[in-house]
């Protein structure tokens, strides 16, 4: 139900040529028929073949809702999750993917204060973010600056905010300190090295993979190759240790991380992407993954002086009600933003129907800071001739051909795609 | 060896008739012979029978080390703990127990900076803290402020330091924060509450045994009888629990605590006085506390954006080397109780002879602040009849008498006197 004054339910079509929304959607790939919109749709847990770009009915705003025409969405390692199935309590397929987008204000629900159709905006929304248009409450909804690209805004919510977040909120991260960030060539990665540089005389050790070395080797103070043993490599420069681990791997890295700790040091999980195994019936290799984290003893922790957390944004904003303390960091985030103290770093932009694509390069890890969903963008004609397609029907007789069992050999072979 | 400058070591009744120390140190009741001194030793692990106050050589400073004539010494949990052998790796006994002292610097190692003779000192010691002299490196040394008496000065150190670095270390405490404290009425409780005063609008729930409530009333904002359910008194007050949890119990308490933590807050496990539990073998006890401490899966601290955080200051500074920055603290707890803005508690003051009913008094909870070992202090008659001795041999024999299995009536009649 929309209010009086953006009463644009009804007449989306006429005010798209009426005001500003025009000049920014003119070139948009939009559908014809105003009430449906392209998404990126999830038809059941599994591998790349699971996805889909489809027509779908467009979303109006409810109550305190804002309403966003998208132009950009992240993507990140949680999505993999989501596909897999590998996280908690997931909403039953189909679904639309995607947690952050950035775009324009549409129109506004009943009651929905701060925001005026034409707003630049970045959001979190809670699935159904790779679409053209999504609805989201406006506590999840900030307006980005004004120096600020579209892809720039989705590559920047989620990464820096939890990047922020570890840092300052949970682990205190001070003058002279020290950091080791695993995947520091990712999105939080690259966020996590640019954060550290806004205070003095912090030292980051990072781990990526080789041919990401020239690439992001300004931006770390000491780089490893994710292969080596790097507890022997940050020993040998630091060897007392460092005082903050950032850990988005899990499973046997949580000791190595403990022990690489300074006393009154912090090591913080905040992903678990060893647990994106490349299987198809992912349920079984999350829970082993489960059970198989080390756990730990709190006396350990008492005898050593060390502290543990976990670090999940996510769940931060949905499940766990603190938008308001991600609403303040948002802005700490956007001064430092306009200072040019920080920047996003966007690996690549990807149509909606290149999604198998992009999931595979952060897969790989192939990526060098965010992927980027660009609504707006046509699929290369070269990536999408063999893999990407837009399907409205067909799924279950697809569903239907896929062997139900694991083939080692294709596993081996073709770890992702199946 | 100590410097010509302060070459006292053949010279100290020379020394003590001359200058400033005389009139601290002429009502003392220090042993005839210069070159020994009273000590409290505990003879071997086990019960109170263990403690005896006997003449031992006194230590000389060495290099960079401070000799302090002792004025009072702290009683802590950990002592009790020690004296049980409930501890990592103890020194073998006997031994003299104790890890702080406020007193006057009697002489100086070679090479020890900072310090002369009369000041008066707050110290912390690797053991050996509860005898009329002590040494110890200066990095351990701190000069007291003006105003504080002794007494108050044994009382501070590690109470205030762990509680400070415990709230503005690790868990960083902020406006408008909550905490919750076991033992509120202890020695690290009051500490806590005190500090917790000095940030606005901070809410303090605090566990205490029904006969404390009216002495620390105003202390804390809200409190609970010990044995009571606080977890559910708590969320009836705080539906989202509280930012930061202070455990010294261990034990079941973890998980309790944890489920107590809102988003983003920290539980601190900082000592495990539940482990002493008044048995004489306590070996087992210990060990089979050891492993029922509840494990902490590092994926649930993800799920639910917790801190689990363990703090030690006897490792901080005497096994982990952080003196400097437990130097930082203290200075900033001067500069606060020099604002009066935080004051020692003091229990209660006994002689060296007294030990056993003051570790009593500790194990038994009856304390509201800090228990303090007065070296100047002589028994008072009533106490003195029944348990305390001034034992300088017989040890062995003593502790052959004692019957090695356990009572179980006795233990249940006397839990923690045999």
């Amino acid at each position: 139900m929309a209010t009086e004054a953006v009463n644009v339910t009804e007449e989306t079509e006429h005010m798209l040529e009426k005001n500003l929304i025009r000049k920014e959607t003119e070139n948009m790939t939009s559908s014809s028929d105003a009430k449906e919109m392209r998404a990126v749709i999830l038809t059941g847990f599994g591998g790349l073949n699971k996805l889909r770009v489809t027509k779908k009915t467009m979303p109006e705003p409810q109550q305190g809702e804002v309403k966003i025409r998208v132009k950009a969405c992240g993507l990140n390692f949680v999505d993999l999750m989501v596909r897999q199935g590998n996280i908690d309590n997931p909403p039953k397929p189909p679904l639309v993917p995607g947690f952050e987008c950035s775009g324009i204000v549409e129109s506004v629900g009943e009651n929905t204060m701060g925001f005026e159709i034409g707003d630049r905006v970045i959001a979190f929304v809670n699935y159904n973010a790779w679409a053209e248009v999504v609805c989201t409450p406006a506590e999840f909804v900030y307006k980005m600056p004004d120096e600020m690209t579209f892809p720039e805004a989705a590559a920047f919510s989620l990464n820096f905010v939890a990047a922020y977040m570890m840092l300052f909120e949970v682990a205190n991260l001070r003058e002279g300190m020290s950091v080791l960030v695993h995947s520091a060539g990712g999105g939080v990665g690259q966020a996590v090295a640019q954060l550290c540089s806004t205070v003095p005389n912090v030292t980051i050790f990072g781990l990526a993979s080789c041919f990401k070395h020239v690439a992001i080797r300004d931006s770390v103070t000491h780089l490893f190759d994710r292969n080596v043993d790097y507890v022997q490599e940050v020993k040998k420069i630091s060897p007392e240790g460092v005082d903050i681990v950032l850990d988005c791997l899990c499973g046997e890295n949580t000791g190595k991380g403990l022990g690489l700790l300074k006393p009154l040091g912090t090591y913080i999980l905040y992903g678990a992407s060893n647990m994106v195994t490349g299987e198809t019936k992912s349920f079984f290799s999350f829970a082993k993954s489960w059970w198989q984290v080390e756990k730990v003893n709190p006396i350990k922790l008492y005898e050593e002086n060390k502290v543990i957390a976990g670090f999940s944004l996510l769940h931060l904003l949905f499940k766990q009600g603190r938008c308001g303390l991600v609403r303040t960091v948002m802005d700490r985030l956007f001064s430092l933003y306009n200072q040019e103290k920080i920047k996003p770093v966007v690996d690549s932009l990807w149509a909606l129907e290149e999604v198998k694509e992009a999931m595979q390069r952060i897969h790989d890890r192939g990526n060098i800071g965010k992927l980027i969903l660009d609504v707006e963008k046509s699929p290369t004609p070269l990536m999408a001739s063999d893999s990407t397609e837009t399907s409205e029907a067909g799924e279950e007789e697809e569903e239907e051909e896929e062997p139900e069992g694991d083939n080692d050999n294709d596993k081996e072979r073709m770890p992702f795609i199946q």
